[in-house]
Parts: C-alpha cells; sequence; structure tokens
C-alpha cells in the first residue's frame, strides 16, 4: 500500500491555507511575541483515534520557519490513546503560533477521516472485501483526504475523473445502452483503463456483463441482492458495492463476497479527531 | 445579516476544486456523451437540513458552460425536507457530468455545516448567546464554511489571524503575564481592532478586566464557572465562551448570559447532508 | 475517437504563449496600427497535409480581441491541399498582429502533428493495430500534442505517469522480478487501472503473462521477434509494440497481429505543417 | 555569444512539466519502488548531434529531490557520438523514474534544434553571415528553444514582439506605406530600439532604405535577388534574408554578403535526438 | 511596535518586480559581465533620511543569487546623513548588477516614506496624537508602504477594507441615517472588529456618539471645529482627525488633544529618498 | 505616441489590488448597504493637473461589478482645473464603495505622474529634447508609470532590462573597458537592439565614439559639459542626458542640443493629484 504524499502537493495547500489565516499577518502574535523568541512544543491527541497528516502539519511549520525541527513520536497511521503525545516541535515562537491552527486543521481532518476509516476497515475483517474511498472529498483536498483513508487501512477508488472509466446510469442512457457506452469507452479510453458500470437492477448486471466489463459497481443494493447478483456474476468481473454504506451494513456487504466497497461518509462526514498544541516551559 | 460571498473567491475555490476532479479530462462522459447534447438535472435533498451553497454550486456548473440555466427553488439559509428540489438546472449535458461531483461536494458539506449550526442556534433560541464559529475550517475553505455558518444562522468570529486580537494562554506567557500582552497589543494594534483574551482562571479573568480588554473569553468552563464569571463581570466587558461546547451544554452556557459561544464543531465535524442530482428525462 | 480539448486548458496555454511573445507589448503594431482599425485576414496551408489546432488558433485571437470573428474553413482532422484556406476572422487589426505568430505557432505544430499520425494510421489501415503517441511531447503542451494525434486519426496512449501502470525494466528490478512488481502494482493501484509490462525478451513475456497483466509491452523487437511473441501470448493479453517504430517498419509489426503501436516520433519529431495568415484588402 | 538561461524561468518551465506528467502521482513508480531506495544512472546519447538542455534536466531531478546528484559529463554545446554518456546522476529511485520521461523531453527537444542549427551554422562557415532563429518556437518554450540555437552555435533574433521593431507588409499597409510606417515607429520606440522593415521587392529594398531604416529583412528572395539588393544597398545598413531558408539554399544566400539569415525550422521541424536513461546495477 | 514583514510576501512582491525589470533577461550583463565573476557594492545614502526597507533590499538580491552576503549597516528606522553607507553586499556581479535598479526602487520609496513620516511624528511630538498611514498606497505594495510608515515612527491604520469597520457618508446615506448604520455595523461584524463613523458637523459628531462608536473621524474639519469636537466628546469615545492634514496645520491638530491624525500623503507623495548602489573594487 | 496599455495588464494590476484592499471581504459595506442597491458616483479632480489612469480606474469597478457603467468625461491626458468632473459612473453601491479607494490610488499615482512629466515637458518646449522616464518606477506597476509618462508627453526609454543596452560603468570595468563591452555588446545583442554607453567624463566619450555606440548617455554632468560634449560628438550619435535633472535645469540641458532627458523624480517623486469620488443622490 503507498502511503507517500508528494511534497509539490503538499507544499500548495500548505501555502493556501497559510494564506487563508495570516492575510495581512498574525497581528497578536506580532503584537505580544518578540521576533527571535523560541519555544517548544507538543501536539497531544486529546481523544483516542488513528494519526495522520504528520507530514503536512510538518510542512505548515517549516513554510513559517524552514528551521522548525518537527519530530513525530508516532508513525502515520498509528493507533494511540487520549493524551498521548503525537509530535513535538521546537523553534521560533511566533512561527509556532502563526502555524498552530492551520496545522491543527490539517491534522484533525485527516485523523479523522483515518480513525474512522479504521473502522470499516475492521469491520469487514476476514472477508475479501477492500473498503474504498469515493470523489465525496472536502474541494481542493482530495490529495490528503484520499492518503489519510490509506493511512487508516482503506484503498483509493479513482483519484478524479481523468484516471477511470466509469459508466452511470445518465452516461448509458446519453449513450443508448448499456452496451454501446461500453463499446464508446473502449473505443475512446486508453489501453491501461478499465471499464466500470452502475448497475441498479439485476438486467443491468446481466448487460454490463455481456458487454464484458472489468467491473460492476451495485448501486444502493440490499445484501440480499448483492449476494445474488455475487453469485450469478461467478468470478466474470469483479464487484463493487456502493451508495448508503453503513457501520452497520459494511459486514454483510462484504460476506457477499464483493471485492471493494466504496464509502462517502469516509471524507464527508468523519468527525474531527481532536488534536491541540501544548508549549512547554523553557 | 451579511450573507454574500465574493465572486472572486468562489470563482478561485471553484477552479481549483474542479482541476483537482477533471485533471486531464473527464474521460467516461467524453466517451460516452456526445458533445452537443443538452439535459436537464434536478439537485435533491436526499434528507431535511438547511441548504447553503446553491451560489457555488451554480458557479461549478457555469464555469464548464457558460450558457447553463441554474436556478435555485430554495432560498440560501431555507430549511427543506427530505425529497425536496433544491435547484434545476439544465445545459451541456458533457457539463453537467463532468461539475456533478465537485457541485455536491460543495453542497453537501455547506448544507450540513447550515444544518449543524441551525441545531445550536435554536438550542440557544431566546437568551441573547450568538452562536459563533471558529477558525477550526477545512484549509482553503474557510470563506464558504463561515458563509454556512452564517447560512444556518450563526455568527462568524474573526476570519483568520489578521483581524482580530484574541491573546491566548501562549502570548501570555511570552509577553509576561496579561496586563504587559494586552499593553503591546493596544501599541500595536491598529485602533479599529478589540482585544480579547482567553482566560481559563477566574484569577485570569479579574486581571483580563483589570487590564481593560473589550472581550473576555472563558475557555473550558462548566456552566458554574461560567455563571460566575459572568456575574463577576458584571458588564464590564463582553463575554464568550469557548471549548469543549455541545448541543447538549449550549444552552446551559447561553444561560449564564454570555454575548458568544464559539464551537469548532460546526466547520470540522458537520456530517454532510445527503444532496444528489438527478436527471430528467427529455 | 474523442476530440474534445478543454477549453479552460486551451485558455492557459494560450495565455502563456501570449504572455511569453508579447511580453511589455507588440511594439511594432503599437506604432504603425492605429487602436481602432480592422482588417479581415485568413489562414491558409501552404503545403498540404492534416489540419489541427483551429480552435486553439480561434481561442489566441478571442485572448486579444474578444469580439474576434473567427471562422474555420475546414474541420479539425480534414486534410488539404497547398494553397487551401483553413479559417478566416475579422476583428481588430492590432489583435490580428498581435496574435498572428502565436496562433500559427499553435496551429503548424500541432497540423504538423495531425499529419504524420495520418501516414502512419494510413500505412497499417486494414489491420487492427491502433497507432498510439507516447509521453514523448513538448514539456507543457501535451493536451494539445496529444489531441491532434487524434486528429490526425491516431489513439492516446496513457496521459501521464498518474493514469496507467506500465511497468518498466527499472520498476522490475526495484521490486526484484516482474511477479512481485505486477503484484505490488494490482495491491496499490486502484481498481480501474490495468497493469502492463515492458518485455524485452521471450521469458520476460512468459513472466509477464504468468504474472495477470492485462497488456504486454514488446519494447525494441523484430518483426519476427513480435510475431514469435504474439503467437506465444495467443490472445491471453493485449499487445503493444515500441521503441524505433518507423513508417518502413510499422506495417510489418502491425501485421503481426498486435494491438497498439506506440510511436514517439509522432509528438517529437513531426516537422511543422507549413501555415500563413493574409491579410486581406478591405 | 551568451549561453546564460535564468534559473526562475527554468523552475517554472521545468514545474509545469513535471505537473502535466505526474498529475495526481506517478502510480507505477509508487506501486513497485520503495520510497528510500537509491540508484544510479547515466544519460546517453543513441544518435550523434550536438547536446543542449543538461541545466534543464538537472533541474527537473533536482525538483523532485533536492539531494539529487547530477553531473554532467559534457559541455553545453558539445558534439557527441552516439552512445556517448552526457551526464550522469543518483539519488532517489523513485524521483528518478519520475522525472526522466520529462528530463528527456527537455533533452531530446534541446539537443534537436542545437544539432540542425550546428549544420546551417557550418553550412555558412567563412561567411560573415549569422544564423539566426525566428520567433516560430513551441508555445511556453521559447527561452529554451532559443537557447539551444545558441547553443548550436546560432543567434538569436529578437526573443518577442517587445524587443524590436519588426515592421512587415501589414504595418506598411495599415500605415501607409513604408514611409510612414518607419516615422511612426522612430516616434513611439524608446532609443534603444532598432527598426527593421520587411521588404519584398526591389523597391521596397529603395523606399526602405530612404526611410533610414537599419535593417533590411529579404522576404522569400531567391539568391540572385537577394545579391543584387546587396549590392543595391551597399552597406547603408544591415540585411537580413528570411523565409524559406534550407540546408541547400543557405550557402548562396550567404556569400552574398548578407549579416543575417534567419530559419524557422530550427525551432519548428528540428527532429528530436535521442536520448535516454540507463540505471546501473547498485 | 510591530516592524516585522513576513518574508513569504516580501517574496511575492519582490519576485514580481524582478520579473517585471528582467523579462527575457538583462541583455546588457550577460554580454559584458562573464557568469561566475564575483563583485562587492556598498548601498549608499546620497542624502540625509530615514533608512527602510533594507529586508526587501535584501531578498531582491537573494532571489537572484542564493549566496549572496548582504549585510545591513544601519538598522531599519534609522537616521543617516548623506554619504551614509546602508548596506554592504558581495556576490556574483550579473546578480548584484541584475538586482540593483529592483533593490534601489524598493528602498528609494520606502526610505522616503519612512523620512516623511519621520516629519510628522516630530511635529506631533510630546502630544498623545498618533500619526497614521491610510489606505492610499501603491497599489500592490501596501504591506511595504505600511511597514515603512512604522520604521518612520508611524502607526498604522486598518490594513484594508476586511479588519477594520469604518462608516463613512455614503455608508450613512445608504443605510439611512448614523443610528441606522452603526447597529447594522454591529449586528454584521464579527465581536473583535470597532466601529469607527466618519463625521463632517457637529451634529453627526453628536449622533455617533449617541450609536455607540468606539472612534469618530473628524473629516477635513480646521483646529477650531476639531478642539470643540474633543471637547465635547470628553472621552466618550476616541478621536482620529483626516484630510488635508499637512506639516504646517498637524501640531495644531495634534494640540486639541485627538488620538490619531491619518496623513494620506505619507504614502502618496513622500518623495523618494536618493539611494545609490556603488561598486568597489576588487 | 503610443497610449495603449493592454487589458491583460491591466486586469492582473487591478485584481491584485482589489485582493490587497478586499481581503476576506469589505466588511463595512457588506454590513451597511443591501446586496442590490444602485449609485452614481462622479470622480472629480480636487486639483489641477493632467489626468491618466482612467483606463485603469474603469478596469477596477468592472472587476467587481462587470455591469457598471463607467464613462470619461475627459480624455487620457487631458488638463483639468480644480473641481473639473474627470468620469461618471453608476452600478452596484456595493460595488463602487469596496473599489472606491482602489481605483482612486491609481488615478492619483498616475495623474500624479503625468502631471509632473507635463511641467518638464513644457519646460524644454521648442527644443528638439525628449523627456524620458527612467527604470525607477514603483515596483509592480511599471506599465501604469511608464503609460502616465506618455499621457502626460514624456517619451518612455527601455522597458527593463530586457529591450535595450544600456552599458554602464560597472558594465564597463567588468569587460576591461569601453570598446570591450561595445564589441560584446555587439555579438550578445540580438540585431534589433542599439546600444548606449554612459559617460561620465569626456574621455569616456571619446571611447564610446570610437567604439561606434548608437546613443551616449551624459550622466550627472553640468550644463557646460553637456553642451561641450554635444559639440564634440556633432551629430555623430544621439545623446541622453541623465541623472539629478530638475525644472530649474531641465531646460538649460535641452538647449545643449541632445536628444533625450531622462528624469527618475517623473515616477518616483511625483506627488500623488487629488481625485475624490463623490456619490449623487438618487
Amino acid at each position: 500500500m503507498s502511503e507517500t504524499l508528494a511534497d509539490e502537493v503538499v507544499r500548495a495547500i500548505v501555502s493556501r491555507a497559510l494564506a487563508e489565516d495570516l492575510g495581512s499577518g498574525d497581528v497578536t502574535t506580532e503584537a505580544t511575541v518578540a521576533s527571535g523568541v523560541q519555544c517548544r512544543a507538543e501536539i497531544v491527541a486529546r481523544e483516542g483515534g488513528i494519526i495522520a497528516g504528520l507530514a503536512v502539519a510538518r510542512a505548515t511549520f517549516v513554510a513559517l520557519d524552514a528551521k522548525i525541527a518537527f519530530e513525530s513520536v508516532v508513525a502515520e497511521g498509528a493507533q494511540v490513546e487520549a493524551g498521548a503525545a503525537v509530535a513535538r516541535l521546537s523553534g521560533l515562537a511566533r512561527a509556532v503560533l502563526a502555524g498552530e491552527r492551520t496545522a491543527l486543521n490539517f491534522l484533525q481532518r485527516m485523523s479523522g477521516i483515518a480513525t474512522l476509516t479504521r473502522r470499516y476497515v475492521e469491520a469487514v475483517q476476514g472477508t475479501k472485501a477492500r473498503i474504498c474511498d469515493t470523489r465525496k472529498t472536502a474541494p481542493g483536498l482530495r490529495p490528503l483526504d484520499k492518503y489519510a483513508v490509506r493511512a487508516g487501512g482503506g484503498h483509493n477508488h479513482r483519484f478524479g475523473l481523468f484516471d477511470g472509466m466509469l459508466i452511470k446510469d445518465n452516461h448509458i442512457r446519453a449513450a443508448g445502452g448499456i452496451a454501446q457506452a461500453v463499446r464508446r469507452a473502449r473505443d475512446s479510453a486508453h489501453h491501461l483503463l478499465r471499464v466500470e458500470v452502475e448497475a441498479q437492477t439485476h438486467s443491468q448486471v446481466e448487460e454490463a456483463l455481456s458487454a464484458g466489463v472489468e467491473v460492476i459497481m451495485l448501486d444502493n443494493m440490499s445484501p440480499e441482492e448483492v449476494a445474488r447478483a455475487v453469485e450469478f456474476i461467478a468470478g466474470r468481473c469483479e464487484v463493487e458495492v456502493s451508495g448508503g454504506v453503513t457501520l452497520e451494513t459494511v459486514r454483510a456487504l462484504a460476506e457477499c463476497g464483493v471485492e471493494y466497497i466504496s464509502v462517502g461518509a469516509l471524507t464527508h462526514s468523519a468527525p474531527a479527531l481532536d488534536v491541540g498544541l501544548e508549549f512547554e516551559d523553557g
């Protein structure tokens, strides 16, 4: 599983976030803290969960003070208890104070996503189903959201509209049927892209299978419907389940023998993990 | 209450979000939908809540097809039931399909924030307390997050580090005490900025009051502590409550007579409101 | 075959190109041509070939004079004879003169690529082989280069490093063998990406086939070697030929029964098609 | 002769090129190559020619791994034989693999231009004619294209529309004649710009000379016409030849005694020089 | 008093300024100065005044040669005599020559502003009035202009339209009166912003006071009118004087007992301080 | 004389200026002025002078409200008396109020430059000397500063370091003498750039003349020295005077018969022209 996050991408997102928060300057800190003062601080998890985003927090402080020392105490994807230190840093007090909120905003969001993902992953343990994210991410933060899903043990779905052919209901209607849509997709796509079709009924599953797709997405089906579809497909293509999946239903769906279960809530409704920054004396 | 959102800001955020999702192109739609085909669609709330972000959804589609017709069915901040249409649009099918996910990502997030905000606002109804947001927003989306809070009936706190003096624990330590921190802040800040001090103990409240601040933020205090502080302050400055406020505790805090209650969860932990886009025949 | 080119992408490339040429201003035109003067002009092919890039030429002039009238005389991908008019335009003389070189630079490059592509496509006519481009494009112009290949009747390969898994020699060495590289790729890639492996020897073809890849790229093999590999593979996966393909060898390679032939020269060595802009009286 | 290329310019072009190729990430390399692995590689010329662009190739790798070691084996503008190593590099394998294609795209294009330029320069050796480029460059890559011309021994013409007054046919028509166009140019241009006029007939040469221009460009004339014009001008201004110049005609034109011969093909039709990157064991 | 200037802001402004001056390159320096040559130089004040902007000058040279050594001889805000050295630098001669004009353009403007500010500050010495700047700055250079005012001993007013509520005549008319405008402002503004109202007549002063504003701006009033207003206000809010303030009138205005005097000329009409760069032998 | 100003350039500068002033929003206007309210206003010169920058003021308002009606009352470069209306506008009150300061900042600066330029131009009337600007402009605003000089009747010098060869003392030292510096310049520069040399002594004038330069800049010479140099040069090249030129000395210098007099003060020390925006009833 890849857990990398390109430096360039992180830098651009961090720089935008800092500009948003700092605007014409951190008036409070500039007034009350002298410019050369150094400080030491700790980032602490105030509730238990999975930590993700330390590299982004680090990049936030580094953007403000290139000489800051930032040391992760736990690894990305680590499970921590409430009260655990997750990173230690030292450097210019002005930079630490100016970057604090932005760094924590990244960390609390990413750790929240990782924590929720881990719960889904654990819920399907022992089955062959992979928990996948969707494109339902915070606009502008998709690389971080998807990284956090990986940190939580989940898998990514396609990144965007450009790196995967997923034919949905409206594409089918516009093309005049599944067979025709798949044919057009094969004709147009380059040869390293697979074709997946969304099916809402059994007859759509049959059509998609005949059209020779590589993956069928069963949309908003009950575990029973899913089980029946999987049985019918019988390994002739891969199967993804999507739509309204919850922690309550995910296990039953996984046990139907599907390859992928995609869950929008991982990135659009994960509550933030409570993390704080505490200054140390001296 | 201002509910505006600058066009320029929206355009920049939308453009970034579309670039993220579209990358080198929407391969599925380009393959399956012919370039001149028109379509009509409806945006529908799949659960009840407060709608916010229609202007951003509109800007998303307009960025892809300048001639798209997008008509809001409900006003920003309106309460809707599950199943309600919130907007109708018609235009190039390719543009609608390419913009669908991005537009919904904005709408589901902003409506989620507005919906949660409304619940807090209703919880304190009849008191003088204003529900305020914090700087705990999704990095890069702060203007939208804060707009959604207003749409939900909440008030904004300062936008960033640049438009308000909020002296926290670490500023106090760096300055050598509340009195000195406030004096420095007054000296440095321009004369249209107020000074607020965060107080964690009663003696800090006393010090801040002596220093002549305009607002005291009571951090993580129980309703009892808050009530005592408000009584002590007795109108000599305004009072804000912050830290760990929940729907369970917010009413009791409001009834202490504070002016402002700031709630990080409004923007960092609001679950998305389920909204979808449905194509219409013809 | 998709022939679209996203407006936003074109605008960004055009804007950069104009900035490069105009810098602090078109000193000659500003001096010699009065600001309101209108003109009419024709874009003419000075040698026969395939035309591509008219939409980009149009966007160039529009960026300088939003009211310019630009009418294509031939369709994208059309074959023209020397002397044929390919577009007519009218508008501010200053804008036409300032944009002339930049517009023609796009058109001559893109038409050159389309023209060369067409020759390869015609050379393999009747076989099942698709002529594909590579990532050997002019840096910053890949969307245009790849569009021109499509306009010439060719197919695109993956756009970049992000939308296809192509495992080459060095990936294999780093992973410790083809089997392991393919396994890692399957584990890491999202489920809409296929896996292709580059093979330089017959035993690599065997290994790749065992690893279950979807496409094998035969690198720099003679038609005889290709024929033998295709026979061995026997439809168990798709086959791409790459490396040193020329107009002399392409037919023989295609007749081996491969699915894809990728040709770097299409985009890195196509001579420009000679096109000019001629002003008309009046 | 200046051979510099501003770092800032290179960085911007390289960064755009990498973004284009990498998009949301190099999926193959991230899957198959572990993150800390180091490698050593050599850039090799696969055919003989003039090398240009090593600094750009270097900047490409450095942008991905600041600690990469990149050592040029030959100087910019050096002539190499097929098989010659032109640079050696070592660093993170992921960075080398991710940057490989982009770096080579720069190098193969720039070396192709330098190689073709050198052939023109050698063709006119012993005459006083300078081989010059034109503005017929790949949009967005002009600084690199023009640098490559210098590396090949050629001279640059003006960089863009802003740093030279070149009055062409259409300017003349708009201004109402050569005399008037030149007068307006003198009046408007700052005093460090020369004025050149394009002449297509002998009478235009006479007019331009009377108007007191510093350079006359003889457009698309035969060697005989050029010889006659040069004789007539007799050193009263400089002479440039342009339009349809080939390796077959360039010597005859140079021997007419002109100062400058500008050749569009140098930058719009130079075939790429074949260069590759080979990994070394260990 | 804060005298900081965010690195990021400076870098962006410097980078734009250098791009503007350098365009496609410093043709003179590249022609006449070899690429590795080192030099030493001194920045000298050619007339007496207050120095501001050394950090910006430094950043200019550093942007061109990261290894340049730049040592300030005097502190920001220092008063110097004609002929005084203010900084010494050494590094690549090409970088020093290319950056010279841009660095001096910053320094001469900022020192000019600081010098004029100091004269106003000295003119009001002994009174409680603070000399403040306005938003009448050079577009794009506001952070530098406002920094220079601080370096000269002045205070900043709000930075822009976003960090202070200043209700002017037209806001009052649009809102339907001072009382209503102030009420709307209080309702809309977050609670860390004060409200200031511009008053042109005595009755407006009365109204503003009744509305409970924190600051009243007396616009274009004579010292007598100001004195009367201050007496009437009697400390119930702060008072700012603005409009047509000159070095001749500023003392009389200050002696009225106002808190703030804002002076547009500080940033829109300060003559540049003459500074030069002199190369040293060896 | 060219008086154009590229739309694209203006848009970029205006957009930056508005972002600087508006930041996260115009809090006062959004609070006090309802969103649909229309207004009418007049821009008035509060002192006599030359008007320049109306197109930039217009672009500022248009950027905020595309439907704004902005009508210039006087032409660019017109002389107006105190109290004269220079433009009328009508549109959204919020846009007019938000853009007011930025638009006036452009107009007051540009008109100030045009006004001072006109005084220099009038001072040399009847001589052949052209009043020229320098590169001593406000960083980031050079296109506007130079346009304002033209509007005032002056001429531009080179725009930047890229469009003219001006060999100064330090170039001469680095090259090892005037002859060698000029030779290198000729060798390196493209053939549409002239070469100018700065001379501080009579012997440098002689050397420059021998080297065959096109322009000699007499630096910081008295009228007597200038007269002697002009007599010596006797038309063999053009002459520019520069350095410490004032309204007192400019006439005497012009009468020496020089072609160009460049004056830094035009752009670095011109006081702003007082212009205001007045709302009209209705």
